[in-house]
């Protein structure tokens, strides 16, 4: 049986969790794709600690780079992330002729285009299965399972701290940052929570899908991203009182040739899947053209779920090097240089989700409906809420609006003109509706 | 650009679509999969009758086996059905030295450990993508983004018809032969529907589904099959009141050497990801030992999904065609020559939905569940429910019972000796909780 080497760039708990399954089921691995995967090292700065799994000492290396360029090694996973030495042990790799698996969506983002290039000038495998959803094989889906389609929209939950915080927050109805120093203590949100909460993460992700929906590259900073920090409990319990649940959802969507990406705490009906969709779990909803809605579903992160994904593509790249094919990665233009432009932020339409503080004044509610009216915006529904003391004290009662489709620009543009007007307290609140 | 040539055998609903779909998707598909997918003919006994599809005259033939042939095509795409025209062209065109595509679930079940030998004999691909929950890409989820996964369970709702008939009755309270007609009506159901609704179709797809996952073959007739005909639309209330609706699910789950594979109309936990699949929707529950439970969910028929899947393995197939190297298909050896054996059917644990109708005496509810006890069976509810007034005059009262996980053997001889008894007017029924 033919053998493909594999070096294993980071011991941290993706890397354990990697050289872990490859070794413990190996004979699985074999059975299933016909060619033994051997695991040929471990490189960490710190292979002293005890990582929990049961890596023959001989396998662990402090040089990086050297693992990854000795002549049995096939494959090089990177699983150090960052874009420092990730990058240069990746380039090296490439150089040498070698094929890449790794999960580093910041690396990714960042240097894509010129290792893709690389990669196929050598004609080898850049395999990132693992930088979005975890275990669940969505890029496959996206590469292999809808090639025939194409696809017209996802909506996807794939951080799973902010799934995490916001299902949370639904369930108790509980404040935004102590929900967040729960699920710090417990593991799930980092010391730093920024790139979970603030939307970062979900917004490489969804890059990353577009990239393989449409053949673009997005660059993250065109991607209009709302993160979930500070959300106010109150819009949670409104919105489930109302019949939704707010998840933060990542969009892509084409409109023609205009592609609408963009990351916002959404109002997702409670009888949609992605209602459902709880805890640390992920989700993508695809719509292809052929296959209509498809959904995947499962655990986005965790070192299990990780690395069933990485093993899943050095799979992959083993076959490809054992018979000689490594399928070249294309390279994917910029968005601006390609067929699509992207959907101006302003230009995407939405039901949208309105919380204003109104002047408890007669004829108040009249003047903001006939204000949202001149901007095109028509009310769904609409409901006042029990003022507080202190807000009744103040002269103020909260109202909550859903409208009609609406243009985002018409909506801001519609609030500013309602806050000139002092017909509320300060700038109203509002959020999509899916 | 490398061209790859396509012959469909069938020019039915499928075939239609799959034709449609390569031709007016060929530019998608050949910047997706860099190579042009090129359909040489497409072959049926009748080639007069619109299709609905815009196919050149020139293309259709009438001579399968001679379209099958042509030196000119690589993969000969098999969906006229059944298992006789249809074996002959997959093992012409396999001793050719074409890839095959089809998604004949009756020729697999039939003649799949043949038709695989022979491919690897003559080193080229037979993929049935479609076969499983149309245009949902759950067999390449099996076959690649889980082979690191030792698989614990699958859970599925493979058959359409059914799901359909399901929801509407749980929605409706309408009886099974009601909506059966209306499902007739509306083509989600055929003139002769017992292949769905006696659960033989779902049985097909768990056994290709358990071939993935385990690697053996599961003959069809050691399947424990029990389908939804006649369900009575009282079963469906009860459950709804219990929280429960009720699904036909398809089971594969490993206990160490045993795998038990079975399909049988279940309660789910409303709660469950799986209650809330729907209408003609499909969905997979996958346990993986590293992923934990993924989920694959879409429509599982209809033209456009399916042929979405079998364009997918057309392109898959094409590009080892294009390099080369075909995967073989590996002969999967027979559950009695592998490591696995069937669970019997008795051996299954499950909790248990037992409705009886119960002689209105004093005493007689203590006499069954000391019945139920000395076979081990333990109660976890229990409700006695409005008796009609036939059912009064005739002095039985319908009463329903969950147990804790049971045998389902010791069920079946506990029913069996409370029926004897004559406590009860007839012999109780019984379902699956999941």
């Amino acid at each position: 049986m033919r053998e493909v080497g594999v070096g294993i760039i980071g011991f941290g708990t993706v890397g354990a969790g990697v050289a872990d399954g490859l070794l413990r089921e190996a004979e699985l691995i074999s059975r299933r794709c016909g060619l033994r995967v051997a695991l040929r090292g471990v490189a960490d700065l710190d292979i002293g600690r005890d990582r929990g799994v049961a890596v023959p000492r001989e396998l662990l290396t402090t040089d990086a780079m050297a693992l990854a360029l000795r002549p049995d090694v096939d494959v090089v996973v990177e699983l150090i992330g960052g874009t420092g030495v990730a990058a240069d042990v990746i380039r090296a790799a490439l150089e040498a002729g070698k094929s890449v698996v790794t999960a580093n969506k910041k690396l990714l983002a960042e240097h894509g285009a010129a290792l893709f290039a690389l990669a196929r000038k050598k004609g080898v495998d850049l395999y990132f299965g693992a930088s979005v959803g975890g275990g669940i094989p969505i890029i496959r889906a996206l590469r292999d399972g809808l090639v025939a389609n194409d696809i017209r929209a996802m909506h996807g939950i794939l951080n799973g701290t902010c799934n995490y915080i916001l299902t949370r927050m639904a369930r108790e109805g509980s404040g935004f940052d102590e929900v967040l120093a729960d699920a710090q203590r417990l593991g799930y949100a980092e010391a730093n929570p920024s790139l979970d909460i603030d939307g970062f993460d979900t917004a490489h992700k969804i890059c990353i899908l577009a990239s393989l929906a449409y053949g673009v590259t997005v660059p993250l900073d065109r991607v209009t991203v709302q993160g979930i920090r500070g959300l106010n409990p109150v819009d949670v319990r409104y919105a489930g009182e109302l019949g939704y649940v707010i998840k933060l959802l990542a969009v892509c969507k084409a409109h023609g040739d205009r592609l609408e990406v963009r990351v916002n705490p959404t109002l997702v009906p409670k009888d949609h899947t992605l209602a459902s969709v709880n805890d640390v779990f992920n989700a993508v909803l695809v719509d292809g053209s052929m296959t209509g809605d498809t959904l995947y579903y499962g655990k986005g992160a965790g070192r299990e779920a990780t690395a069933s994904a990485v093993i899943s593509d050095i799979v992959s790249v083993a076959r490809h090097v054992a018979v000689g094919t490594p399928r070249a990665a294309e390279p994917l233009p910029r968005i601006d240089e390609s067929p699509y432009a992207l959907l101006a932020p302003e230009d995407c339409v939405s039901r949208f989700y309105i919380r204003l503080m109104v002047r408890d004044d007669c004829g108040m509610v009249g003047r903001f409906a006939t204000i949202l009216g001149a901007h095109g915006v028509s009310i769904f529904a609409a409901s006042q809420h029990e003022a507080s003391e202190a807000q009744r004290a103040e002269g103020y009662v909260p109202v909550v609006i859903l409208t009609q489709p609406a243009r985002a620009g018409d909506i801001v543009a519609a609030l500013t003109e309602i806050t000139e007007q002092g017909i509320v307290r300060s700038m109203p609140f509002h959020l999509c509706i899916l």
